[in-house]
């Protein structure tokens, strides 16, 4: 081999190893690119990046970080929802949230779906129709739970909580936008299924990144937080998770193929409105703020729409 | 128009209006069809059919139902699992049920997600892998569910109930297939979640063809059934669903986009096994055949793998 093919060929696979935070963005050209996003100094947020090295390929297949830099002008959900087949969702997984809801901790991970279609960029507006809004008796009870979320990168079925991480590309960040009239009191009592009260469009904003196993190696390790206007409401730390990542990718394997690009948000802590003496319901204008250690931030805002 | 280019015209506008039972099938060239079955005399159960007429196009966009007829080796589900990207299921929609089951009768809708990897063919097995087999403490508690499957064919956001029926395309039978102690007792007490009892691979056998909203304008008057190895156990009438196809698909669009291929099960009569003092789960070699009045049954064995 030629020293110049063999020079080529060490920058592309020290490159590839380099993979780190995966994200998808439109760059002043107008164009969208999935890229590595190039953090600014003192920050791991990638929504706080102005650039990012250009990918080429399939962040769930083959690809390659070229030495390419596009600038960012909006950043948008690290996939694109049509990649995204399904949204596992996990209720009641942190000690503390459970205390709050009155909820005991479960022998089993509990599990719900929300459809595709309610994924959402890390900035764009959450919209809640009229349905959803206070009318009549109903009063609007939208809430905020801030998870770590996984993606799959290789179709697992029936595989142990050891071999979990091989399948896994890496971890973001999520808001389970939730309705609680919807989910628990009109969700049908006394076993309310939870999908129709975090169901709707847009009610799922994920990002900023898939930041890499590479780099967290461990992710119950890492603080998690919400911030409402700007003031903290959530903050708890992910080794309080009552089923870890491992166990949970595991667990829904059974008997279930996970495909590629699938994603599963773990739960949220304690500090949401639910279960509150004196709720404070998100309403029109509100901005709710969910940021994960080493992963970033989703800033959106609550709009009647 | 020359008076050849007319009767053409003529004949495919006359054959796009007989378009009925949209079936897909492996032929005996060994090839995949999409077409409209061919009903033996005596039965509208296209489960029977021998033959079809094949179509070319998207059934869920433009198509032509053409003269080539092919016979039917394997009828497959109506629509390849990658186009229907959204499985909704309904909970506690038949009064009897609800009585059977100890519930009340709901005032909305109750929503949950199957994922689009348990959807099955009208014929093939429905695999139960060993978490979901009795071992040890766990008795496996596996129960039919017959449900009207609803098939949209246009996009659906936020529309009322009299322009429901517009964004269908027609109806199947399916079989909900539910494992009790992973779908409540497992579940998650006291707010149990249903997907994980009902999620695995294959759990959703549909079928035998979407029956087009021409020939069922009124899907509120179907007989509907189950039998288990020949015995017939579920026996009752659309008529008695507590939500019809008409409010469960404005009440899903609620904020939602609906896409073209998303199915919605709308829920099962009584005669499961859930609630009986005596319940016989089903096990390993059981057949278990799911039927619709004027759309036809589905007939699958459990099998243990």
């Amino acid at each position: 081999m030629r020293v110049a093919t063999r020079f080529l060929l060490f920058c592309a696979l020290s490159l590839a190893v380099e993979a780190q935070r995966f994200v998808r963005f439109i760059s002043t050209d107008g164009h969208e690119y999935t890229g590595d996003a190039i953090l600014r100094a003192g920050t791991f947020d990638a929504s706080k990046s102005t650039s990012a090295r250009v990918i080429v390929g399939d962040i769930l297949g083959n690809f390659t970080i070229t030495k390419q830099v596009k600038p960012i002008r909006k950043l948008l959900s690290p996939l694109p929802n049509e990649r995204v087949r399904t949204v596992r969702c996990v209720g009641f997984n942190y000690v503390a949230h459970n205390g709050e809801a009155g909820q005991p901790i479960p022998g089993w991970p509990i599990l719900f779906f929300k459809p595709f279609t309610a994924l959402n960029t890390p900035s764009d507006p959450i919209p809640v129709t009229a349905g959803y809004q206070t009318q009549g008796n109903f009063t609007s009870t939208m809430d905020y739970e801030t998870e770590l979320v996984i993606v799959i990168k290789k179709k697992a079925f029936n595989i142990s909580d050891d071999e979990a991480l091989d399948h896994v590309l890496g971890f973001s960040v999520g808001h389970d936008v939730s309705h609680r009239g919807w989910q628990v009191d009109r969700g049908g009592q006394p076993q309310p299924q939870f999908s129709m009260g975090k169901g709707a469009d847009g009610w799922a904003p994920w990002g900023p990144a898939i930041v890499s196993t590479n780099i967290i190696p461990d992710p119950q390790t890492l603080n998690i937080w919400t911030k409402v206007n700007g003031v903290t409401m959530q903050n708890d730390t992910t080794a309080n998770m009552i089923f870890g990542v491992k166990h949970l990718v595991s667990f829904f394997s059974m008997g279930i193929t996970l495909l590629p690009g699938d994603v599963i948000f773990t739960g949220t802590p304690a500090g949401v409105n639910l279960g509150k003496a004196n709720p404070v319901w998100l309403t029109d204008g509100d901005v709710v703020e969910v940021g994960l250690e080493n992963v970033g931030t989703c800033t959106n805002m609550i709009k009647y729409v």
